[in-house]
């Protein structure tokens, strides 16, 4: 995903100049030839990095999975995972503007520090360091867990079926922990899918692009008001592109990784 | 679960004589003293062995967990695991009233008959002869599988994940090849519930005891008219009781279960 400013356009919609973001290769320019997943930016004013992050995909990732797929209520107890990541400090922080106590996951000690002190998460935790996961969960969450936002997949999902709560919702946005295994680890506490009416289910933003504008508008409105904060990790320079997409692997970045390929 | 004569009440509503389908024990007396999981019987007109099944708890079960969990729409292509079970040989049979394509599976070549002839499903195959149960969906379904209606989890599970067509449903009833096990075996296809939009959700048939009305309704109109047909494994004596129960483990009964205490 990157953001484009039109050079030239053989589309009466479009004239150079125009600022738009959407799918581009790893290039400095870039043919878009389809406008279904190409939007243009209507608020050019905040950082026009955002519109790969809080205001483009990520962003609108985290606000249909969270509001339609997880469907939350106010007072819930919501549990992240790969929270300091572009989609999980989206979707705590809108859990909080939704009245809803929020733990998140993350690999390192400054991610966790990052997501208590800069995205207002009520606890967050390292899973790195934590013996058992199901022990770490009831310490979270005394209650249980009425959402669960799954970016990761594996053992941790396991340890949050065991937690969750009465008609419990998980929104499976991703399962990262899997992606890079030659076969996938098994889920063993599908039963509690059944002792506890469980909810699981999967979404791929593009099926929601129809919801853009109106989720555009709201996250503008929530970062003008300083409501969301949001966090980038920027590399400089197209040639730093393989080394940032490795780095994902190891947990390297802190907030949504960028390539800056060129500046305004 | 039982149908039991009234002998004697203290309760206004209930007097001796009336006939009842609720929590029994194994015994051949039993004290109701919680109303909320007992109901009185509409249709005495009909057997009254099928207030254990087709007009029960099972025959609920179907009921919600193929119209309220999965929500079919007409054309749509339905598996169900354990097909000649209680519930299952209904689900098929009720995805055949909406009009949809229905495939079962069960566990031995007399019960895969009993569902081609019997209850009109479209398909149907013995699990234990398949070498590649993947390959088997595909060969049933070749455009994919819309809902699928689980009662067996495990190895099954990972085979309709990789079947299932985008949307697709999962009724989450039971995961009964697991429940027998030290440890259950891992499912490792969740990324489908991803990549094809999938929604799982379990179910319990007791928070769905305020739709017993017009469940029985329908279902005693369905019968009447032909239009259901029910099986029943009846063994004699409630002695006969622990070998029947076990009998389930091992797939000897051929429909519902049922022990005769007393007749009337």
């Amino acid at each position: 995903m990157g953001v484009s400013k039109v050079v030239e356009s053989g589309h009466q919609d479009y004239k150079p100049g125009d600022l738009v973001w959407g799918m581009t290769g790893c290039e400095e320019y870039t043919l878009i030839t389809d406008l279904q997943s190409h939007f243009k930016i209507n608020h050019p004013e905040l950082p026009l990095s955002y519109y790969t992050g809080v205001l483009g995909m990520p962003g609108l990732t985290a606000y249909v999975g969270f509001f339609d797929v997880a469907k939350p209520k106010k007072g819930e107890y919501v549990f992240v995972s790969a929270a300091s990541g572009a989609v999980g400090q989206l979707v705590g922080q809108l859990a909080k503007i939704s009245g809803c106590y929020v733990v998140g996951s993350a690999g390192s000690d400054e991610k966790v520090n990052l997501l208590k002190t800069k995205f207002g998460f009520d606890d967050a935790f390292n899973y790195k360091k934590e013996q058992d996961l199901d022990a770490t969960l009831k310490r979270c969450f005394p209650e249980g867990i009425d959402i669960y936002f799954e970016n990761v997949g594996g053992a941790m999902l396991d340890a949050v079926l065991l937690n969750m709560r009465l008609h419990g919702r998980v929104s499976v946005c991703g399962l990262i922990s899997q992606y890079n295994l030659e076969q996938s680890e098994g889920v063993r506490n599908l039963f509690c899918i059944i002792t506890k009416r469980i909810r699981m289910e999967g979404f791929i933003v593009t099926d929601h692009y129809g919801s853009y504008r109106k989720f555009e508008e709201e996250m503008a409105g929530y970062l003008k008001e300083g409501k969301i904060t949001y966090v980038e990790d920027v590399a400089e320079g197209i040639e730093s592109f393989p080394t940032a997409l490795i780095g994902l692997f190891y947990g390297r970045n802190i907030g949504k990784q960028l390539v800056v390929v060129a500046r305004e």
